[in-house]
């Protein structure tokens, strides 16, 4: 390692150094295969291995019921925008969104194309800067699941109050994915891109409640039926194979930690530190979502002025701080603090905040 | 490295050692970022500049005309299976399948649930041992494309006559993907899984004829939607990363050694030193398919009994050549002889083959 800089990106981002070493010593000969992990049939002995371990520890960590399976499935959680509902709705049955932020919308306007979808509640008007109560949410009859949208990575906002509601919830938590405890008695389905908390991009883990299957949708092709995927635990057809090889390395890792009570106490603290650096700026930075909804893995701010948000990531990439810059359709700053990411990092940030303000006064 | 096998597995496979150690050597400082290239944001210059490689490479060396664009979809060939009619098949129009084996029959069934699809030609009373003739090719009006299987990896045959129709053609190429030019004019899709002779699995290469786009399905989920995909260049969501960073350096090898007409060269002397070793066994060695439509890719012979079958795929792991057996499906033995095989490799298993059969008379 000649450098290794302190990456905020908002995923694909920042992974555990000593599984990315581990991956690299091993990479042209795995399991003393003489192989590569990417050359092994994904029928043979080693990759069986690999990918057996890794079902079984994201479901250990997450704490995930017995009545619950977990599947990796190509296409991000993008994919699932058209999967969930495409396997879920029944003629009649309505799909309704929390509308909280880009991705549930996405979600929500890809439902619309396999049946009658709509919000629920929608934070538009306020330019979704939090989240809803439980007396906002606003169900039709014949309702098949709530979705809702755990964490909203451009927003940076995140659902404290988990929905009273009577029908089950189906949870895209893509970007603060096994980062809390779940009540998993709740959910259908908990679903999330791997690119964030778990490993590389390629493929959503997704959890499903395995008495729902006899009800999905059946006439739809192979590949994107769940009660096919599940049944051939994931493979169905050639998995993504070193997606799940390295995220079995990092839920390694997040086990080695601690598991998710661990993981929840890092999440909080470091979040804590960008936070403090924040408040404790007189207004210099401001974090425009609600005090209790502020997601405690996209950390977003703004500066007094455009010209100073830019001037702050340019020194800031030049200092070692990568992925600073807010999504392009908000702007201003944002800090992903990823399950990866050290309270060394955290903490070097928020030195170079204060230092910068000092430097950059209003 | 310690050791190195002979990788004739079917897929995932061997892939060319050069491009394995670039990326070990590299894997956790790419392009000295500071991060893994699995680390990497997808929007940003090392990320881009990667990608676009990839895709301009796989064009020219693939030799794909102006009209037509590449597209790294997840899901594999599999999910192809469902897409291809999802985004091109209008009201009243059907899709036409030649049906010579296990994949073809799988793109079959899956498009079924998509629009009228039907078997313009069936190998099946012949187990699957060759391609149809032009003139056995039965079109219905109305019919969109016509759907080819250019290589079945599972029964080893492959096409030679490409179909003479007056409807677009659209070919599923996953096992024998850039091994020699095709007449690009007669098709419309182009497509293949990742994993056989261009990286990782993870990911389907669709080259899509462009002036077709405004006239396939809107009304679907966004990721499902090759106009989108196209548009957006494969940048529609986070695409896998690595699947398409480690296909660029094996196209990056694939020109390094000339390009198409050496590839094919190869292929074709490769495949010829197998079938010598089988054709040169007085019957002892027996391949069952159709001279003419031999696979150069997937090599599927059988011996005397199961019995010697299963000694011989037993002692050849052994002596270091993997993955021979058949498919399940099939029995048998089969050498899967893909772009990253050496000669090396093809003429020490006709070695293995001869010294086998002398020592294990029928």
């Amino acid at each position: 390692m000649s450098k290794r800089v302190f990456n905020f990106g908002a995923g694909p981002c920042t992974l555990p150094l000593s599984a990315l070493e581990e991956a690299q010593q091993e990479f042209t000969n795995y399991m003393d295969s003489g192989m590569s992990v990417i050359e092994l049939s994904h029928r043979g002995k080693e990759y069986d291995q690999t990918h057996t371990e890794a079902m079984a520890l994201a479901k250990e960590i997450f704490g995930a019921p017995e009545d619950f399976e977990v599947m990796f499935i190509q296409g991000g959680a993008s994919m699932q925008f058209s999967m969930i509902p495409m396997n879920l709705l029944a003629d009649g049955e309505k799909a309704a969104y929390i509308d909280c932020g880009a991705w549930s919308g996405k979600a929500l306007k890809d439902a619309t194309y396999y049946g009658d979808a709509y919000a629920a509640w929608s934070g538009k008007d306020e330019k979704y800067t939090r989240m809803p109560k439980n007396s906002e949410i606003k169900l039709q009859p014949n309702t098949r699941y709530l979705h809702i949208t755990t964490n909203e990575t451009i927003g940076g906002i995140r659902t404290i109050e988990w929905p009273e509601v009577d029908v089950p919830l189906v949870a895209d938590m893509s970007s603060d994915f096994m980062t809390r405890p779940i009540p998993w008695e709740k959910f259908d389905i908990v679903y999330g891109g791997a690119q964030k908390n778990l490993g590389p991009a390629g493929m959503a883990v997704v959890f499903i409640r395995k008495s729902i299957l006899d009800k999905t949708n059946k006439n739809i092709g192979g590949y994107l039926r769940f009660d096919i995927q599940c049944k051939k635990e994931s493979l169905y057809n050639t998995p993504p194979v070193f997606a799940i090889y390295m995220m079995g390395k990092v839920l390694k890792w997040m086990k080695s930690l601690g598991g998710l009570k661990e993981i929840e106490k890092r999440a909080d603290e470091k979040a804590a530190v960008v936070y403090e650096a924040i408040d404790g700026s007189n207004g210099y930075y401001n974090c425009p979502v609600a005090k209790e909804n502020r997601s405690v893995m996209n950390i977003v701010f703004r500066l007094p002025t455009e010209e100073l948000e830019a001037k702050l990531i340019k020194e800031a990439t030049a200092a070692g701080f990568i992925g600073l810059k807010g999504h392009r359709d908000v702007g201003g700053c944002r800090a992903s603090c990823y399950n990866a990411m050290s309270m060394e990092g955290v903490q070097a940030l928020k030195a170079f905040m204060g230092k910068f303000h000092q430097e950059n006064p209003a």
